[in-house]
C-alpha cells in the first residue's frame, strides 16, 4: 500500500458531514437507522451490567446536571456523562454492529453521542438518523485510511476512529460551521486512543465510552471557539502518520458521498468478538450430529485474525471467554446458540464446556477468508465429521433481516423491557423518520418514564 | 536501543507508587514542591485565559458539583474538571516545566490532578507532595521506557505520558490497592494520547488538562473495582509495543526509589518551547552589542530538534510564536527577555520583530547538545559577531535557584493575585510540609476567598 497524501482530508470530510440531509440515500439512511436499533437494544440490556454500575458511580453521574436520559433508566445526566455510559452499555457485551472491512464498531461511540445531544437540544427523527449516518460513514472513512498496519500494531480502532463519528454526529446536531468541524475533527484526533490489550477487560468498553463522550465535548469546545490543528489527519505529525505505519489517505474520501460504507456495516448474532462467528455456525452444525461427550479432539482451520483477538485458551470469566474462539466451539456444540447466556462466567466455568474446550485445537491460513472456517471433529469411534462454513450468519454476504434484528434486540432488551416493548423498540427505531421528536424513542427506551406504554 | 521484556512493568511501578511517604529523599520532595510552585503559578496566571474560559464554558464547569476550588478564582466545580480546567491553564503558555531527558511536563498534569483530589479528600500537605512525587516519577519513567522514537514518531508526551501521573498520583491520595492501582494504570494505558500536529494551538494543551482528568477518572473507575488488563504497558498489545517503535521496558524500572528522574525537573526562564531556549539567550547577549536594524543576516546552528518542534516561520498569533525559533531569535535580541509578552500576538505582528525574524536562518547538527547553540549576526557594515551557549538558562546543568523560581511565579502570578502575594503563594508551595491542610494553599492561590490576606 502506497502512502499517498492529499493535503486536504479533514476539511474534505467536515465539509462532507455539513451535506443537507437530501444527499444521504434511503439506502444508507435505512443503514443508520439499523445501526440505531441494534444499538439501542444493547443500551438497555447492558443497563444494569456491573461496568455501567461501576462506571455510573466513579463519574458521579447522578451529580451532573439533568440534561439527556440514561438509556434504560428514568434519570438523566449531563449529555457528556449519557454519552461515556451509553458508548459502555453498548459496547460491553461484545454483542454490538460491525464493519467488516475495517473491524470497527460504529454504533457503540456515535449512536449514544448522537441521542444524548439529540435530545438535549431537540432535534427532529431525521435530523438525528442523518447525525449518525454521516458520523458512521467518517469514522468508517478514517478507519479504511489507517489500514490493517494500524490494527496489527495493537490499537483499537473504534477507540481510536470511535471519537470521529462522535465528533462529526455533535457537532451536526449543534449547527457547526466547516471551521469548527475542523476544530471538532483536530481534538478527536489528538485523542483518539484504545490498546488491544484491553480486550476482554471492562476496559474496552471504556474505549467506546471515552469515544462517544470526547467526541461530544470536541465539538462543544469547537462551537465556543476553540482552535485546533488544520490537518490533524493528513498532517505531517497528524493521526495518520503518527498511529499508522502505512495510512492511505487518498481512500478516506474516495467516492465520498457514492459510496455509503455504512451500508456495510453487519450486526452479530452472536455476543463475542465476530471473527468467531464462522467457527460457532460450524461447532452449531456439528454438535447436531454428535454429542460431545464422544468427541475425541478438533480440528478448526481459520483466518489468522481469529487466534490474534480470540486467542484465549482457558478463559475464567464471562468477559475473557468473548475473546476464546475455543469457548466459542464449545459453546456453538453444546447449546448450538451464542447469546450473553453462553459468555456468562457460569458458562465459562461450567465442567463440560472447559473439558469440550481442551480438546480443539485451531490452525490459521491467510487463504481462509474471515467469515469463512473449516471445522472437523474426530469422534472417540473412530468416525470423522467436516464442515465447511462459506459465509457466516450475518456476515456482509450473509445480512440479517430486518425481522432478524429485531429478534435479536427482543431477545437482549427483552429482560429489561419485556419482549413487547423491546419489540415495539426495535421497530420504532427501524422507522425513525420525519419531525417528530427523538423523545418518542428515547420514552419507549426507559421503562419508568411511561408505565402505561405496555398495555397500549 | 533493545527492547527487552520484563513481564511485570506495571505492576512494579503500581507498588512502587504505593511506597510509605518516608522513602522519598527529601531532595525529591523538595523537587516535587518547586514543581508544584512553578505549576500553580501558571495556573493563577492563565485562569483568565481564552483557552481557559472556552474550556470552562463547554465543559459546563459551573453546573458540575462543587468538589474543589478552580485556582485563581472563587467557585468549585468537580474533582475531574478542576483537573482538566487546572491542567490546561498550566500548560497554556507553554512556560511550563520540563525534564529534558524526555522533554515531559510533568507538572501540569500531574499538579492539578493530585491538588484537586487533596482538597476535595482533605489530605495534608506532605501527602499532597508526594503524591505528586510518586506520581510525577512514574510519568517520567514510562517516557524513558517509550524513548526518542516515539516522540519522534509524532507523538506529544506529555499527553501520552501524562494519565499515568494523575492516576497514580490520584490514586496514591484515594489509597488504592497495588492491584486497583494495576487497573488505573491499565486505563491511563489505553487512554495516551497527544499528537505534535496540535503545537501552536489551543488543542495542545488540551493534552494536559484531558491527562489530568483521565487520570483521575483512571482512579476513580478503579477505586469502585472496574477492571483491565494486568500487563497495560509491556503486554504483547501494550502501551509501549503499540506507541513506540523501539521501547525500552527495563529503563523502566531501573534503580526506581533510588534515582529520582523528578530532580532533573527544570523550569522555563522562556515562555515558550523549552528547546529554543538557548536560542534567546544567544539572541539576548548579541542584542546588546548590536541594534536590529544594522542585522544583515543571521546564522542559528542548533541541534535537530529544535527545528522539528519550533520550525514555524511566520508566525501570526501568540501561540504560533511559541512555536518559532525565529521569533524567538527576534524577540531575544530585540526585547532582552522571553515573558508572556513576547509570545502574545501583538509582538507576533510587530513590523520590527516581523522584518528581523525574517534574516534568520537556522542549520541544525547533531553534534550541538540540546541546551547548546550558536549564532553568528552578519552586520550592514560588514561586522561578524558571534556567541556561544554552552548551556541555557536554568537548564539541567545551570538550574533555576529557589529565589529565581519565585521571581518567575511572580511574574506571571503577579497580574493577577498582585506580586506580594503571588510571591507568598510561591514561599508557601516551596514550604509545603506536614500535617497542615492543603487547603491553607489553595485560599493564598484564589483571590477572593480570604481577601484579607493581602494586608496581613
Amino acid at each position: 500500500m502506497v502512502t499517498r497524501t492529499p493535503g486536504d482530508v479533514t476539511a474534505q470530510l467536515a465539509r462532507f458531514a455539513l451535506s443537507p440531509g437530501s444527499s444521504l440515500p434511503e439506502s444508507a439512511r435505512h443503514a443508520a437507522r439499523r445501526t440505531i436499533a441494534n444499538c439501542l437494544g444493547l443500551m438497555v440490556g447492558a443497563c444494569r451490567h456491573p461496568a455501567y454500575e461501576i462506571a455510573y458511580a466513579a463519574t458521579g453521574a447522578d451529580a451532573t446536571p439533568a440534561q439527556s436520559t440514561l438509556i434504560g433508566h428514568h434519570e438523566k445526566a449531563s449529555v457528556t456523562t449519557t454519552a461515556l455510559l451509553g458508548g459502555l452499555a453498548a459496547h460491553v457485551e461484545d454483542f454490538d454492529d460491525t464493519h467488516l472491512r475495517t473491524v470497527i464498531h460504529p454504533g457503540a461511540p456515535i449512536v449514544p453521542a448522537a441521542l444524548a445531544m439529540a435530545e438535549y437540544i431537540g432535534t427532529t427523527q431525521d435530523e438525528f438518523v442523518e447525525a449518525v449516518a454521516y458520523g458512521s460513514e467518517v469514522t468508517l472513512r478514517i478507519g479504511l485510511g489507517l489500514g490493517h498496519g494500524h490494527f496489527d500494531r495493537g490499537w483499537h480502532l473504534t477507540g481510536t476512529t470511535g471519537r470521529f463519528g462522535a465528533a462529526i454526529a455533535s457537532g451536526r446536531l449543534i449547527g457547526l460551521s466547516p471551521e469548527q468541524m475542523t476544530v471538532a475533527l483536530g481534538i478527536a484526533a489528538t485523542e483518539a486512543a484504545g490498546l488491544q490489550e484491553a480486550l476482554g477487560t471492562m476496559t474496552k468498553s471504556l474505549h467506546l465510552g471515552k469515544a462517544a463522550a470526547d467526541g461530544v465535548e470536541a465539538a462543544l469546545l469547537a462551537s465556543f471557539g476553540y482552535s485546533g490543528p488544520e490537518q490533524p489527519i493528513e498532517g505531517r505529525r497528524g493521526l495518520a502518520r503518527t498511529i499508522a505505519p502505512e495510512p492511505d489517505l487518498e481512500v478516506i474520501c474516495e467516492n465520498l458521498g457514492v459510496r455509503w460504507e455504512i451500508e456495510a456495516n453487519t450486526f452479530k448474532p452472536y455476543a463475542c468478538g465476530i471473527v468467531s462467528h464462522p467457527v460457532i455456525d460450524a461447532a452449531t452444525a456439528l454438535g447436531a450430529q454428535l454429542e460431545s461427550q464422544d468427541v475425541a479432539s478438533v480440528l478448526v482451520r481459520t483466518h489468522p485474525v481469529v487466534l490474534d483477538v480470540m486467542g484465549v485458551k482457558e478463559p475464567t470469566d464471562g468477559l475473557q471467554s468473548k475473546f476464546s474462539v475455543y469457548h466459542c466451539f464449545a459453546v456453538g456444540m453444546l447449546h448450538g446458540v451464542g447469546g450473553p447466556a453462553q459468555f456468562s462466567t457460569r458458562t465459562a466455568r461450567d465442567p463440560q464446556v472447559i473439558s469440550l474446550r481442551k480438546l480443539v485445537k485451531v490452525e490459521t491460513d491467510d487463504s481462509i477468508a474471515k467469515d469463512e472456517c473449516y471445522a472437523v471433529v474426530e469422534a472417540r469411534d473412530g468416525r470423522r465429521l467436516q464442515h465447511h462454513v462459506e459465509h457466516a450468519t450475518a456476515s456482509a454476504a450473509n445480512p440479517m433481516t430486518d425481522d432478524q434484528l429485531i429478534e435479536k434486540i427482543c431477545l437482549v432488551a427483552g429482560p429489561t423491557l419485556g419482549a413487547d416493548r423491546a419489540g415495539q423498540m426495535a421497530k420504532a427505531a427501524l422507522a425513525l423518520s420525519g419531525e417528530r421528536n427523538v423523545s418518542d424513542l428515547i420514552a419507549i427506551a426507559c421503562p419508568s418514564l411511561t408505565p402505561s406504554i405496555e398495555s397500549e
